[in-house]
């Protein structure tokens, strides 16, 4: 089977996994915040994960990482903590663990703003900085649109938002990025969300980066782990295999970035353009390819293309249940384009004999469904 | 190394992580939710998992399992989701991922109501029960104390309440009772927290049982997992964990709480008299026993004992910063005596070898530490 779902998760570093499996074994498994030497040696092995971890993206003189159990809690912690008052200014292209926690917001009588996109699934700039005013809390811009794959400008977004009003905190949504595509974190970007399963790490723990001092209100209340912001015990095994995974895609990230970019390259050059429609714009993160395949339901592409070797997906994994994307809407399409939406997304583990057949795969199965279907 | 602190966590069951292992690989890692076959594949062994472990102590027609990261986060869930009006009434002896909720309730307004203990950490029912009112709208009682083990009559609790006040919807957090108390929940009791790092199980899944029908909010948003109720990428690798170590933990709940309970006895008659004070009652779960050494500082004896190989708590681990326990405290202990307290908690894993010496090096060191600080 041909794995071309990279967005939704990865397949966990193998290698990430064995090394950390002695995190499962005593004493290493023991409890962090315990007070005997075991307990200690747990809490310092977290400490230099979480030290690895954040050095990779961002200065820890300047910013923090709180461990987190998923990139959808970081999420609804800056969300929730940082909009209590005042308006919340997001995007029409943000992931559903934004987009909810705004529709909750709303629910709950707070004004919610969103600016719309280019066609791409970019957000346009000048509309967002419109829509910021003094009474703005909190501004969240995705950093990697997970279904277009479109890169925001987040340092020059937020750079402009202080310095036009700077009590508004600047959050963004990294979990598509982190790992992905180079970058590192800048001074006015209050708040970045990472995942450890987007990267070849395992479920059930993410982080929220913080700028130090920036204040941030627990989401979990309880035993007072993380400094006080996330209680839990603390997940040792998870977060060690997010520290070697993070190590190992890191190591990589620009040579896997350019390969993938050929990848995505012969993709594009390649998919047959009477069957498919590419919806990704060019420049954008190489790792996600948006396609639509006109007049076709995405859907039942996607079974065919499984029964052929072939995993993708439609439009957001992540809300599936819903007939057509809501960002795919948001870019512009109108509703026969959307219905036929697939998300092809690489990971570092994808191998290029396995593009050229996934080419062949796609356009095989597009054109026996349009046979099918006339 | 002879391990006494698992009321804070347990050793992962090794059987149950080398039959998970297979959900962190190919193609049984991949998303839950996806559309594709290896998706649907990963989707039933979470249900089966969710069907099995709630079957363990509820039926599944009267019940259902949400899945979370935490038991603190299944706590907060069920306070933040009921108690968004009236009152909230609780006990002085709970676990801090309900009391910490509570004082963030007291924060927003909200107007919490303790009920008090009886000296061996048990509520007392009949001012819990003065306390509810019409305008109550969750009652939260910890079924096992997790620092003296004292068991509360959940069912009793929750019948009368219900008697008296249909309104009031009735929690438990059963993390420290889940696998260790045979027990099966009955019809009054609208929700129940259970945790899977308790019981052989691994950090970063735990659940929350919900009475079919019963109104829950979603705490975490996104993107629509668990039914809505709770959203991020499904922890396939955890969940099936959880499950193997639930099932193999529940095939000896009774032989273990009679084992358990020998071992328990011998350590309550066995420990020197003149230099430890029992504090746990009669009764309670023989998992737990909290005990005091008199006159000396608890964290001092811990460390002489982890020199000398004994793990053991002190106070809660969960809240080890502060310097007396506030359970303990409740009980109705005076600060020298909170000093001193040790919390000694057996797992299924425990053996009488090494109880026997785990209370030779206790009253050996609780002797010396005596000598040294007269």
């Amino acid at each position: 089977m041909i794995y071309l779902d990279n967005a939704a998760t990865t397949v966990p570093d193998a290698g990430a996994v064995n090394a950390a499996l002695k995190f499962l074994q005593p004493d290493l498994c023991l409890n962090p915040s315990a007070l005997y030497r075991a307990g200690y040696a747990a809490h310092k092995e977290i400490e230099n994960a979480r030290n690895t971890i954040l050095s990779l993206v961002a200065s820890p003189l300047k910013y923090d990482l709180i461990f987190t159990g998923s990139g959808s809690e970081a999420n609804n912690q800056v969300v929730f903590s940082g909009v209590t008052r005042g308006n919340f200014v997001t995007t029409a292209g943000e992931h559903a663990a934004i987009y909810n926690c705004a529709k909750e917001l709303e629910h709950r009588g707070i004004e919610v703003r969103y600016a719309p996109l280019h066609a791409d699934g970019s957000v346009d700039k000048t509309e967002l900085l419109r829509l910021v005013d003094k009474n703005t809390s909190l501004v969240s811009v995705i950093h990697v649109n997970n279904e277009t794959g479109a890169v925001n400008d987040i340092v020059g977004l937020a750079t402009a938002i202080k310095g036009a009003f700077p009590q508004a905190l600047f959050h963004s949504d990294g979990v598509q990025a982190f790992g992905k595509i180079p970058f590192k974190l800048t001074g006015n970007i209050d708040f970045y969300t990472i995942s450890a399963h987007k990267i070849g790490g395992v479920r059930g723990v993410a982080g929220l980066i913080r700028k130090k001092g920036v204040k941030l209100s627990p989401y979990i209340w309880g035993g007072g782990q993380e400094n006080g912001l996330r209680s839990g015990t603390e997940n040792t095994f998870a977060i060690k295999q997010f520290e070697y995974a993070a190590i190992h895609k890191f190591s990589t990230i620009q040579e896997d970035f350019d390969r993938i970019r050929i990848y995505n390259d012969m993709m594009r050059q390649n998919l047959n353009k009477d069957l498919f429609e590419i919806l990704s714009g060019e420049g954008v993160s190489p790792y996600i390819l948006s396609v639509t395949a006109k007049g076709l339901r995405g859907e039942v592409l996607l079974h065919m293309l499984d029964d052929a070797g072939v995993m993708v997906g439609t439009g957001s994994a992540c809300s599936s249940k819903q007939r057509y994307s809501r960002v795919i809407s948001a870019c512009g399409l109108n509703p026969t384009q959307s219905e036929g939406v697939l998300r092809i997304s690489f990971g570092s583990m994808t191998t290029q004999e396995e593009v050229k057949t996934a080419i062949e795969i796609l356009n095989k199965c597009a054109a026996e469904l349009r046979e099918k279907t006339r």
